[in-house]
């Protein structure tokens, strides 16, 4: 039976004493190495005692058990024993914590704590209520919706509707506790040729995210089908109004189209160079 | 002159060819093991030519030239020139494409693609269109501001104002697109002693968000201080009236007190057992 890569099929498993996020991570963009392979994934969070971990492992063992090829484990323990215990399932273990704890301890000469519980500044109640100033600042400045307190933002993303403004400008504050507020450029303003007044103070602080047309289509076909909104022909004015004024203005900009959320946070936050309040 | 463990501190640079959110994860998880030590953190993104390495690599080398301590490196380079090219940097250099892509190629008998720019589901369409509709959702159902298509939440958090459920709800939205709606238990639904009745259908889907009384008041107090909202005798009736409702209702519930967003939100999406639209 020939054993051709697009039919290869792996089960991934993510195990972790705490939430499996950075499990998850890590193991994603790994996976995204391999193309040809369907990865079956599932997590299994807050495996924190002997016991819960022998149950996770029964169903990765299972997996093999039946027939199947040996699964990929990702796991984040940080206990040195259940980090042991893991290793044993009969599957491809990448344990992190095992790999990567000891050189550090070794280069800074300092032992780990081996405890669990410390990831994502739990603790740190500065970043806990940094964070949630920006979500709330951001909610509050969402679309246009409060010009009140402008000044306060770091950041002020502006484009046409669906362009990516409003995820972007969440992530932002939920993940570098950043204020960003943000504004449409509708069609108003296109004809008018001017930038939204209110916004006008804060040129500086603008940043512009471009979209292709025929991706703005699709994306607001999915929201309002058929309608003018949607409309390719409409989609191209717009967006081709947006660069234009965004050229006029000088304003800094950003092409959406085949970004994710996270790579376009990341990049504003680069070349806008703003200051995160949490890392 | 005596290295006490205080006194340790070391650089910590992040550096990827991509956003660098998986390496900073990564190394922050890390990094949290070792309490004794401050780190100083830098990311480097986007770092994708050899020229742009090459610079990335100077300033590591010249913290170690300063008569610094050797730098830590965690690095997410796809590319095996780059990654060799960065693990000549004088510094501990955790790069972890390396470690892991060449077991898991030995392990499925396929080669990795060893392409930059997989990562985070930029080309997966189904999830991008997944999570703004969660994000959508989730925006047009905070704080109970529409009770318009509850029945398609596919969940509903509940709780006194201040507790967690907007970050919660959003980072449910961003990272797993589920959609969450947040429902806020106020004073006048503890003196009827019932829920509000637009949530009373979906009983269900409610799942409760519980909070210390004092971490409740410290957080209310950073809004608006010295009101009755903020007083601790308000907050202490508040949380409690919750409680009894949630207990009263059958509601799960979850305590977020000394929980980070990202600790509160999985546990949900475990507990509730929802089903994640992105992974």
């Amino acid at each position: 039976m020939p054993d051709l890569p697009h039919s290869v099929s792996r089960y991934v498993f993510f195990i972790s004493d705490r939430t499996g996020i950075t499990a998850e991570m890590l193991g994603n963009s790994l996976l995204t190495q391999f193309d040809a392979v369907t990865f079956k994934r599932e997590t299994i969070p807050y495996v924190d005692t002997p016991e819960k971990l022998a149950a996770a492992v029964e169903r990765v063992n299972a997996i093999s058990a039946n027939g199947g090829q040996r699964p990929i484990v990702v796991s984040s323990l940080v206990d040195e024993d259940l980090s042991k215990q893991v290793r044993q399932a009969n599957a491809l273990v990448l344990d992190f914590f095992h790999r990567f704890i000891a050189p550090i301890e070794q280069e800074i000469g300092v032992e780990s704590n081996h405890a669990a519980g410390r990831s994502h500044g739990i603790s740190n109640s500065h970043e806990y209520f940094a964070r949630i100033e920006a979500v709330n600042f951001t909610l509050a400045h969402d679309d246009g919706a409060s010009t009140k307190e402008l000044e306060r933002a770091q950041v002020i993303l502006v484009g046409v509707s669906r362009c990516g403004k409003t995820p972007t400008s969440l992530y932002l504050a939920l993940q570098f506790g950043i204020r960003c507020a943000n504004f449409p450029l509708t069609p108003d303003d296109f004809e008018r040729g001017r930038l939204p007044e209110s916004i006008m103070p804060f040129k500086q602080k603008l940043y512009g995210l471009t979209i292709a047309p025929d991706r703005l289509q699709s994306i607001r076909n999915e929201r309002r089908p058929n309608s003018n909104y949607s409309d390719m022909k409409n989609c191209l004015w717009e967006t081709a109004s947006a660069e234009q004024m965004m050229q006029r203005y000088g304003i800094m900009s950003f092409d959406t189209t085949v970004k994710s959320i996270e790579e376009i946070a990341t990049t504003i936050l680069m070349k806008a160079n703003l200051v995160r309040h949490v890392y």
